[in-house]
């Protein structure tokens, strides 16, 4: 069958702040294929996206998304990984493709899976999906009693692991790290998992870094998350061999596989996480779960968005019931949660679980979805390459 | 003084091919900062990168570019670090950031050189620019005769040096690429430099790359170039620790002062090559100048389209006078030609030197540019966000 369409939709908040809280806005994909629609997102900026996929061509190995996908054939597996190389090559001065490539890939899964009736994850070669560990990702608190409130808040919810980040960590002193740290754990009980994310904050400072591994250790921190730039690797393996508790993951940057592997090969990381929404999709974070298990890494998903966005970014590593750890956004904003129908919810012991059903088994409530809607129009030379399209399922 | 204005201006031939040749179209910039005007050029996709400049944002670290940058304070070359710091933390999730900025940060140096009256090499401490030996790029031939004719065209142009790449190299037999190897041999003569682009297209696969070294030996090959993706930096690695004589080149699709820096220390290249209009501007190319010099690497251009991207381009190296060879672009599209009214020209020894003038010290032909000048509009939930704004100097 031909992938006879591609629709992009930009949705967002009616206000959207500089809280380090991607589920502001998101950019939908919905494709078809022959009688199958497939659904999914990008985490990246909508608008520069759109302009990516109809931009007009500058040179042979720097031409629109679209050009690479549109019109393709779609009959299994194989033909996804070919169009991604394709895209790859065609697009490889076009920085922003596999950003854009991302949430048409994941489409083209969904789309498939519903077609061959069965889930993503089984067409990537995983019999069954294991349990995962719900972590409750959410950012710190200004003063660490708005932290440990929130430590607490997730206990109660039910989460067995919790993740803080971003805000003032790093920014101020080591002590004020070490008291966010502690209420954390305050918060949370001793039994929980604790998890620390840096947001990049240390640049590629490997000892402003460093000072905060002590802390993180009496804390019983499992990871200290992002110290620094994405491709920062010189820095990740410094600090890597430095720490003998606390292991770094990192990976949410990624934009490809290769990045990823250089990571893990060079920048020593304990845990690699992979944005399917980023990494060009689902076929390349699932050559990196294989390659995290050939080389004793823990693969873990990224997201802070959507529950489309969530089913995507497990499907990877749905089958590695060693590899538990799982990010669960726990607090996103209306228009997150509003993308689905349906949602991946915490049982009692604080596990999720996928959807039984053929692709991502995820319903899109396009109905919803339209107050979120934003109106774009690009035109160059006289022509409109993009105009915002209806949404409907 | 502060950053008055940021105009972008998206330039193009009337017509665009598939051919690898990147002098198609342009993104040109212009600053305003007091009095001064400042010009650069992005080697990026024009329309992509006007997104990102406007985009609204997405979250705190997905803002787009202007928001780093308008405003801002430009007095000395420690401020142009300081916004360049600012937006890779601030867009470090927007992918495109870095191609955009990279044209607004050579705009940037250029205003700073004409307000302090000094070229911008000598801003980068160098004391005086050194001759550099211009190599001539272009694209191989569809048969091995026309390769031969280019690279007689090339010699007797002047050039010492010439470079072939992408066309069919690496895409046929390793028989069909020795025969282009030994005719651009046999079209330059004995004495000339040889330099060979494979255009990333052995992917990863460093088998298929290392058939093509004994050839490469016997024609007397300097550098192989790209002869994979950008990142794969264990290919690179690989292929570096197997050939004796030829050694790799590679870096124009960095787009980050720390991936180019993981090239030479993990991928092993003996030449990288740094496209001032990608990896942020200057600034970032004169940091992987300064760490080539420290780990014995040779810094080159990557130069494919304009002189006042020639310019940029030698600025970061100017000064150093053991790492002599510079890509010119040989045959370019009209468009590349016309963007500035002053030329780099090689000399009788095919030697280039850069202007001895305030900034980049290239005029750009603002009047002269008006017929490539494309019309852009872009419109988000009612607002204009971008419309092209009238080129003048």
């Amino acid at each position: 069958m031909k992938i006879d369409a591609i629709d992009l939709f930009y949705l967002s908040m009616p206000e959207v702040t500089t809280d380090a809280d991607g589920s502001q806005d998101a950019l939908l994909v919905r494709v078809q294929v022959g009688p199958h629609v497939g659904w999914g997102e990008c985490e990246a900026s909508p608008l520069t996206c759109i302009a990516s996929y109809v931009c007009p061509m500058s040179h042979g190995a720097c031409r629109p998304v679209r050009e690479s996908v549109l019109g393709r054939t779609l009959d299994e597996p194989a033909d996804i990984a070919r169009i991604g190389a394709e895209l790859r090559f065609n697009s490889m001065d076009l920085l922003q493709a596999p950003h854009t490539f991302s949430g048409i890939e994941i489409a083209l899964w969904d789309a498939l899976g519903k077609r061959l009736g069965e889930p993503v994850y089984r067409l990537l070669g995983y019999k069954q999906g294991a349990a995962k560990l719900a972590y409750a990702s959410q950012l710190f608190g200004e003063a660490p009693a708005e932290t440990e409130r929130r430590a607490r808040a997730a206990r109660e919810a039910g989460f067995h692991a919790v993740k803080f980040g971003w805000v003032n960590f790093g920014r101020g002193t080591v002590a004020e790290d070490e008291a966010h740290i502690e209420a954390a754990r305050a918060g949370m009980g001793a039994g929980g998992k604790l998890l620390i994310d840096a947001g990049q904050i240390f640049g590629s400072d490997v000892a402003a870094a460093a000072k905060r591994l002590p802390g993180l250790a009496r804390g019983g921190a499992v990871w200290l998350e992002e110290p620094f730039l994405a491709d920062a690797l010189e820095a990740y393996g410094a600090l890597s061999r430095q720490s003998k508790q606390v292991r770094m993951a990192g990976g949410e940057g990624c934009h490809s596989a290769a990045m990823a592997r250089n990571l893990i090969d060079f920048g020593g990381v304990g845990f690699v996480q992979i944005d399917t929404g980023r990494i060009g999709g689902i076929g390349p974070a699932k050559e990196i779960a294989d390659y995290a298990v050939a080389r004793g890494v823990t693969f873990v998903n990224h997201t802070f968005t959507s529950h489309l966005a969530l089913s995507a970014s497990l499907q990877p590593y749905a089958g590695l019931a060693d590899h538990q750890i799982a990010e669960y956004p726990f607090a996103p904003r209306s228009l997150a949660t509003d993308i689905t129908v349906n949602h991946i919810l915490p049982d009692a012991d604080g596990l999720i679980r996928l959807p039984e059903a053929p692709g991502l088994g995820m319903t899109v409530n396009a109905a919803g979805l339209r107050r979120y809607l934003q109106d774009v129009e690009i035109a160059v030379a006289g022509s409109i390459l993009y105009r915002t399209p209806a949404l409907s399922d």
